[in-house]
This record gives C-alpha cells, structure tokens and sequence, in this order.
C-alpha cells in the first residue's frame, strides 16, 4: 500500500479503459460443461447457435480457449459515454461500521439503465447490426435488461421486441415507458403472439408469467421471423465475456493505488456482474499468481448455488432452449410471491457453476430483510440508493467489515454496486412499512423444482 | 483551442474541485434588491430572518459584497461523494444533428436525489448542525429539493419534515418512498398540521395544493417549533451561492480543455440551477474580462421571465415570507393542470430577475411537447434519461446547435442538465402516447396573477 492518499472515487482516464474483453474459460483447466442439443444430448455446433444468436456472439459463446478478445472501436465510443465506472471507497460507510476493514465498491448504477446489463446489450446489438440484422428480440423481468437492450438498440437503429414477465409489465409501468422512451416494443408475457405463449395460458389461464416463460417467446419470436435474433442478459459465457469490462476496470483502479483486495464480493442471479467482476482476478487465481477470496450474494429464496443441484438443466419454461450445465434449481422453479428484487432465475451461469464446484468461489444467501436493511444503512451514508439485487452484495460486504471490527483485520473488501433501485420503491415501500417478509422454500417445495431436471444418460 | 483530444467526460481530480463559493453580487455595480418586511416595507433584519433560517445562511443571504465564502470541509468531504460530476462533450448529440456546433453539459443528475439540489442541501443541513438545531422543515413539489434535503438530513442526523404538494404525493408515491427511506417525514400540503394549511382546506376544500401553500406551512411548522428552522431548495441567493460549485467546476474543465463556450444555457425555475452555472462566467462579464450569451429557459406555460412583471412580490401564498423582488407571475398563479414538469414556481430569483432586467441574460419559452422531442432524442443517442425540467435547456441546445448547421458556424454551446427523469415517466408515458398537449396562458390569464401583487408604495 502506498502513502498515497486514497480519493473517494477512483476513475480510470479513458485511455486507460479496456480495449479487450477478458475471456476466463481460457484460463481454466477444467472447462465449463458445453450446451447440449436438447435433441440429440451432443454439444451445440456452431451452425445450431447460429439459428437463436448473432454469428459473432456463437463464436464467443463457444471459444474457451482465446483469453483476451478485441473490443469493436464503436463498442468502446458507447463505453465513453458511461464509463469507466468508479470504483468508489466507501468511506462514509466504514466510519459509520467503525470498521478497520477498508470498503470499494465498483458502481456501474451510472446510466439510464441503471445498471451494468448495459455493458453486454451494447455488445450484443452491435453484433446484431454489423451482421446486417433488422433486430432483436428478448425477455426482462425486472426489467434492467429490457431497458438497457433498449438504449442499445436505439443507438444502433436495431428493432427491439421485449417479453416482459406480466406481473412486471403491470406492476412497473415506468419500467415499460423508458424502454418505449428507447423505441423497443414490449409485450407481456405469456402472450398470444407465440405458440408457447398460447400453450401456457390455455394450461395456466391468468397467470402473471415468470422469466422462463419469456425466454421462451422471446426465442420462438426470434426464430420466427427473418433478420432477427434472440438476444440474452445473463447466463451465457458471452455476457460474462462482455461484462469483464468491470472487473478489468476495477484492477486497473486497484492496481494504481497499489490496492489488493482480499475478498470480492458481488450479487448473483445468472452470473453476469459477479462473473463479470471476479474473471480477471479469477485469472491471477487460476494462474498460480495470487490468492483471492470470491463471495457469491444470492437470496435465500431463490438459492441455486446453496442449495440447487449441479446438473444439466432446460434454460427456460417452454425448453426450447439449449440445455447448460449450472447450479440449478429447476427449470419450473418460481420464488416465491414476496421475493422483491431480482435474482429469481432458476440456474447458474456455467462458468460460474464450474468455478464454485471446483471450489475456487464461495457462496453464500441472505433473507431479503437483512438485505434491505442493509441498502438502507448504505443509503444513508452513502447517498446511492441501491437496486435491491445489489443490496444482496452490500448485506455481506458489511457483514465482513464487521467480522473485521471484531477480529481488528483491516482487511480490503471490494464489491459489485451494480445498480440504483429508483424504479424498486415499491420494495422498498414495504419495508419502509415494515411489511417485508423472508421465504425460505423447504427442502420439499425445492423438490419439486429438482424433479422437472432432465435425467442425462451416463 | 489546444489540439489535444477533448474526452466524452471530462472529471476534475478531486484536489481541482472548488472549495470556496463565488458570490456573483459582489460584481454587480446595481445588487438585487433586498428582501423587505411584509409588515413594515423596511429590508429585513439579520434578526428577522434569524426567526426562519439559520444564521450563517441569513449572513450569506444578506453578504452581496464578499466575492468568495470558504466551502467547509464537511462539505467538501461530502461533495466528494458525488462530485466533481462530469462535463460531457455530446458527440453523439451532435453528430446525429450533423451541425458544426460544439455541445457540452455539465451532468447533475448522477445522485440518488437525480439533481442539482443536493449541493445546496447539504449545505444547508451542515449549518443546521452546526447551529445546534433538531431538524429542519422544507416543501418539495415534483420531489427533487425534498429528496435532497432527506439525503443531507439523514447524513447528519437531523430531522427533516416536508410538506409536499398533495398532487404530487398520491402521483408520485416512489419519490416519498426514497425520502422516508433517507428518515425523513413526509405530509401531504395543505394539512391539518398548521394554521395556514386548516385555512387553504377550509376556503378550498379538496385541493391538491400548490409550492407556494407547501411552503407557507413549512414556514410556519418551523417557526412553531422549538430548534428548527425552514430551508428553501431554490429562489434565495444563498442557494444560488451553494450552487456556483457547478459553474465553478465547469469553468475549471473548460480551462482544462482551452475550451471558451459561447453561449451558456440552464432552464430556470426559481434559478437555482442557471444561477449556480452561469455565476463564475457571468462574473467575468460583470469584471469586463469577457463575453458570453446567457440563456434562461422557462416554460410557456409559467413565463416568469418572459411574460411576468418585474416588481416586490410575495414569495409564498400564504404570505408569511418576505416580500422579493422579482420577475413575477404573481403568488397566486399555478401552472395549467397539463403541464408535466417542475419549473412551475411564480418567481424567478432576486439576482437572476436583476441580471436579466440589466440585460446581461436572455431568456427564452418553450412549449413542454417540443420539450419532450428533444427529451427523447438526447436520450435515444446520449443514453441520458434527462428530467422534463432540465429538458427545457436540452431544447434550446438544439435549437441552437441546429442555428450553427444553418450558418456554419462552430459554436461551443455548454448547458446544465440538472437531472434525471425516472420518477417522471407518467409524463413521458403521456408523451409517448401521443396525449401532451401543450398551453399556453392568455393576458387574461395572467392578468389575475398580476392582480394580486402587492402595491408597493414609492
């Protein structure tokens, strides 16, 4: 550690930012597990992929031996308008613990999609574009990621067709409106413009739709129609690919104060911030070069690493997709209604699933009051108000700065800040209200969810 | 101008940020008028506005002749956590223009308040503190100054009470959530919890309030309780004073850069916005040592500067505050039901109305759906998601702007976007709809305003 005092935010000067994507997969001897034909149980071939994704994104999808990969010069003029994030010292909030532990957090709310997604659909819909394509079509929940394939969209005058899980469509207009602010189309899902739409609400009328269902009529549409694409916000080894641009960036700041981190903590429902954010660390680890602590935060109610099964498993509802190999707690497992936030995606991204079985990433889930309790503590001092997803990485980013306070280790933690929760203050209302309650599912309600995964021959 | 590469955003080091305010009535030959005993006609007292706000904001209220005041260092610690926000060179607006023209703005909205009111804030909060008080009280329309206050309030655990304007309340229920979730109360204006508020329901029973009974009842909750003392979010000079950090900054990046702007242009609802940016660059014209033209942009539908009288005024509709001298719709004017934003106070500040009477600044109205065009087409290419208030500014940045394609001209255009839109998306979802409209008052309309400002004698 220098002498060197450290500011609050540290930013990169754009002639630092990246200029290559990091691909982890190279660097890992074990290999995460190939997507599967749900047909023929044989590896996905490029010609296969190329039906649901742009041609560029199936390469990245299925290369895991090329560690560094060019960044497109557009690609990085749409990163200047946003980035670098800053990684921030969490100063206000350590005096506040009364902690020796010392607290950054990489903080990608920055932009109007209010959160990182906008790292991987800028990626994705530049793609779509050089490859001539009228559009894409996609799912959100939440809605991050709707809106921020929007914006990215608009930027490259792609055609944008967004399935929106119903309950969301309904429950978060405003969500809706930025994305046609954005030009997209959105549609709730389930919905009669898909076959699969159609079958699920002749089988469950008035449902209110989950992510899985969406997927699925996101990619029928896509395959459906002539110059369009599906395009995905998490999961896949392309996202995780777009999204190093987080951690490449936070180890560049760290590395100009002479900062080591010794534990990085960051959210996970897909994987795509964590992954995102530990890849190039992840690197030096897997290299024999340094020695690192990773902390995946998922919620208790929806727990695929803590508890799911590693297994190949259908990626959505309808099973129209690729089978992957995660941590899984079924493709028909739903969280519970009084789950707030996001992290409600049944599986694991596979590099990061291979990562925890090998046992190089810890994890670890939290019940959505702590969680919430500890976005309000943050916010206060702070100032950001965070998403409620990214509160999960808050909850034991504190929870370790006070083990410190109690062992006197001034330990360095860093964490992923990957959104603003301004379109959440229905969440947060409730817990303003003292209205929130925790689900944490019996082992008999995750059962079920275990009995929908697929039995793979030997 | 140097030939070095302008970035997207150019960031100030932390150690280049301001730490004194400038006063820009310290230059002006002719000051703004006093703020004047409604009671007496006589200027106000040290004494007197010792009553309402704390006393080292009655001094800086009352200094016109010290050019800088210190920024405490509590201040600056807590600037640090969201500042220097970053100038943005709009290369992407400009090119989708096509015009020579050279754009840059100065970006507020990057805090969980989404603008520039927390800079004078905190400000306000700290001197709270300082002063030994319990808490403070505040009325907040479209929610933003509330917002910002809850934030500053809650850093330095003071208690923070608003009345916000009944509209705004039921329709903006997640604006109420983030400042009860910063601590704060809110109640909805008019009330049963004051005099003022108890007469406005009895002679308008059912009405949904406006700034001006909000801030009457804050007034009074203040004066009637034992440690507290009312802040204002806009208007006063002392809020001009704290918000000359964002015109500070954005000259020093501008000298960074050898960059000298043209034209500066901010919207103006009260002035705390465009008074904070143009004040170190409107000093400069009041030393003679340049030129620049000012832009102050307001809604058709509540032209202070463009239609109003230049006169003594009440502040408040309850008449409980000091009479200013203003441009003036009158007290008792409201914006039209249809307009959508904020900008919708009947004054404009004391030294902005002076300014603009000297004919150091232009002012200039627009209808709110060519407000929102340009809303729409800055988000669609500079990712931004602005608020309908700053949007106003983005207008006649474009008007501008496409003025240079016409003539050729490379004309360097620097305007504040103060904030974002997030919680404004009922007015864009309007918009997208095709259901704005646009109104503009007749003489008629106006002509009631006018009737009931007060006859001054001479």
């Amino acid at each position: 550690m220098s002498n060197r005092e450290i500011p609050y935010k540290i930013y990169l000067e754009e002639n630092e930012m990246p200029t290559q994507w990091y691909n982890v997969r190279a660097d890992m001897k074990k290999k995460p597990a190939p997507l599967l034909n749900p047909g023929t149980l044989q590896p996905m071939t490029p010609e296969e992929l190329g039906h649901v994704f742009c041609d560029e994104l199936v390469k990245q999808e299925l290369d895991d031996t090329t560690p560094y990969m060019d960044i497109p010069q557009e690609i990085q003029d749409f990163y200047k308008m946003y980035r670098p994030s800053p990684l921030v010292r969490a100063y206000c909030l350590e005096k506040k613990l009364g902690t020796p532990a010392k607290i950054y957090y990489k903080f990608e709310g920055n932009n109007t999609s209010g959160s990182h997604k906008l790292n991987s659909a800028i990626a994705q819909a530049y793609y779509a574009k050089q490859q001539g394509l009228k559009g894409v079509t996609t799912e959100t929940g939440a809605g991050q990621w709707g809106t921020a394939l929007s914006m990215a969209c608009s930027y490259f005058d792609l055609d944008c067709k967004v399935y929106m899980v119903k309950v969301s469509y309904e429950q978060k207009p405003f969500r809706r409106e930025v994305m046609r602010t954005y030009g997209a189309s959105v549609t709730p899902s389930p919905s009669e413009t898909t076959n699969v739409g159609k079958k699920i609400l002749e089988a469950h009328p008035g449902t209110t739709g989950s992510l899985g269902c969406a997927i699925s009529e996101a990619v029928e549409a896509a395959t459906g129609m002539e110059g369009y694409r599906y395009v995905l916000g998490s999961v896949l080894s392309q996202v995780l690919l777009h999204q190093t641009v987080i951690g490449l960036e936070t180890k560049k700041a760290l590395e100009k104060y002479d900062i080591t981190p010794d534990i990085i903590i960051g959210c996970a429902g897909g994987g795509s911030n964590l992954g995102g954010l530990l890849s190039p660390f992840m690197g030096e680890v897997l290299r024999g070069e340094k020695n690192y602590r990773f902390i995946a935060v998922e919620p208790a109610s929806c727990p695929s690493l803590t508890r799911g099964k590693y297994a190949y498993d259908f990626c959505d509802t309808g099973m129209v997709c690729p089978l992957a190999k995660m941590y899984t707690l079924g493709s028909g497992f739903i969280p519970s209604a009084n789950h707030a936030g996001g992290l409600r995606y049944h599986g694991m991204s596979s590099i990061l699933s291979e990562l925890y079985d090998q046992g190089l990433m810890e994890a670890r889930s939290v019940e959505q009051t702590s969680v919430f309790e500890a976005a309000e503590q943050f916010a206060r001092v702070e100032g950001i108000l965070p998403a409620p997803e990214s509160s999960h990485a808050i909850r034991v980013a504190i929870d370790e700065a006070l083990k410190c306070k109690e062992t006197g280790e001034a330990k360095t933690i860093v964490f992923g800040l990957t959104g603003t929760g301004y379109f959440d203050m229905t969440a947060y209302e409730k817990y303003n209200n003292g209205e929130m309650s925790d689900y944490i599912p019996t082992d008999a309600d995750l059962q079920k969810g275990f009995d929908g995964i697929p039995q793979m021959p030997n």
